[in-house]
């Protein structure tokens, strides 16, 4: 971690759960970064709270508004996020938030089938898009070479769940709609590897192993991971990964995951 | 071929295409299917009129109206293929229907993410579950031990597009949406090879290879395959495959293609 210095990271879903850790884990940094961009759908809700008290203390955290199934939400938020960084990109990006629905494979609906891809899916895909210029002036701006998370980089919070190789835990809950979108989310990765490599930005999926959150919670069997415990290992994790690791599925303990 | 005793037969997308000569090559069999199900958009329309000039010839053909992206037309096609079947099962669902948009990374817009989910993936898995208790009839009164395309089979129509480790001739066209729709639809049949097993349903995905139809002419370059070949080869495969290959992806040659 003491090696992981990341001038600017925007986190999405950061009122709670993992996307929230991440937030504090980054602002208690030795070394924390200039500016830390906390996104969630109403920062003037009560849903906001936890954040509010965290940015009381913290001036380099800056609660921004973003839906990550509103395209307008997603390009009024890259246009604050430039403002505030002037001239200086994006180093990293994190596609945190998502939701699950539980089904089964027979009470699957076409309404979550929407839902939960254009949320884990679209959302990270169209979030992309619009920080790809802040986070290329980050990657243009670098001394380093090669591709690494401090320089520039998207990293899209996948799941385990979406490992077609391992379809994890089919009787902990079948979950079709949320493993089909991770998988689709993997894939989005190995084309934002594709595409972005070029322009010095690396783009990895993480899953987060099951974590103690209200996602986590909601399956029937209790997450055997806290969230503190989750996020220290993404933490130690992204700072080991490099060019060799663009477009890979990795765990928090950075174990590589079979798509 | 000779071994392939299927007594009804499915395909969707059936007007044109992979799924048009899939219907003539079933009808042509020696000994082809009592029941060959052709689902298009417009059974009564112009785009239908190759399927009706086959329906005049063979009456063992019906047409049947089926979109894709809705699950009250996908509930009347299966009630109306009900009423043909009577007491019997249906042996084989080919879910063909499918479409792609051409897009980069950049250019990949939300209504093409939805539209392409909608009917490459939430169409297969609403069409499976209209049609899973004629597949389950189909499997209860099969004398067959095993899981086989002539029991009971859904069959969906991945691409080679859809697989991560292979991202396909990135340079052909980055369809980003497309890609992702068929690594999830690769995850669905996945999914519904561990829910549907138990009940004797073989459930594999299948990539035709790069085809010479409207949909393969797409891309900047030649399809290298023509319809009757994919299809010839894919009507070779479906009778080899059985419980071993259940959630498998195999090309029209019969390869086994990696995730
Ligand atoms: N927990 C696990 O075991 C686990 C395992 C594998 C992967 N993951 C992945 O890790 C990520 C975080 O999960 P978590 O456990 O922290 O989930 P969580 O506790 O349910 O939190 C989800 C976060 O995403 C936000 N969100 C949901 N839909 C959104 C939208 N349309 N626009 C903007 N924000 C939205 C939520 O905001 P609101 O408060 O406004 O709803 C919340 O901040 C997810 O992508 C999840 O799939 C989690
Ligand atoms: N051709 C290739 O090289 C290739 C390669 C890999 C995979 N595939 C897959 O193979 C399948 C067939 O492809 P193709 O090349 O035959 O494509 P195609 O020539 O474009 O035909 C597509 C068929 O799907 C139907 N369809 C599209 N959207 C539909 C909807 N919402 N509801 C019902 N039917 C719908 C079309 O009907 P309309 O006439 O009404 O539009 C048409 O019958 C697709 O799943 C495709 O992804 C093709």
């Amino acid at each position: 971690m003491a090696g992981f210095n990341v001038r600017s990271v925007l986190v999405t879903g950061a009122n709670r759960g993992i996307g929230l850790e991440l937030v504090k884990q980054f602002l208690e940094k030795s070394n924390p970064p200039e500016w830390v961009f906390a996104t969630c759908r109403d920062p003037e809700g009560e849903r906001a709270q936890q954040l509010k008290n965290l940015a009381s203390r913290h001036p380099n955290l800056e609660i921004v508004a973003l839906e990550a199934t509103d395209p307008a939400s997603i390009k009024a938020a890259a246009t604050r996020v430039e403002e505030h960084l002037k001239s200086s990109g994006l180093n990293l990006l994190i596609n945190n938030a998502g939701i699950v629905r539980l089904s089964t494979l027979e009470s699957e609906t076409p309404e979550d089938m929407s839902l939960v891809y254009a949320t884990n899916v679209t959302g990270p895909l169209l979030v992309s898009q619009a920080f790809l210029p802040l986070l290329k002036k980050a990657a243009q701006g670098s001394p380093q070479p090669g591709l690494s998370c401090s320089k520039a980089a998207i990293v899209n919070m996948s799941s385990e769940g979406g490992s077609i190789t391992n379809p994890f835990a089919w009787q902990f809950g079948q979950v079709v709609s949320y493993r089909c979108s991770k998988a689709a989310l993997n894939m989005l990765t190995k084309c934002q590897s594709l595409g972005y490599g070029g322009d010095g930005i690396l783009s990895i999926a993480v899953h987060p192993g099951w974590v103690q959150t209200d996602m986590g919670s909601s399956a029937s069997h209790q997450a055997p991971l806290t969230v503190d415990m989750s996020v220290q290992g993404i933490l130690n994790v992204l700072p080991t990964l490099s060019k060799k690791d663009n477009g890979a599925f990795v765990n928090w303990e950075g174990k590589v995951l079979p798509w």
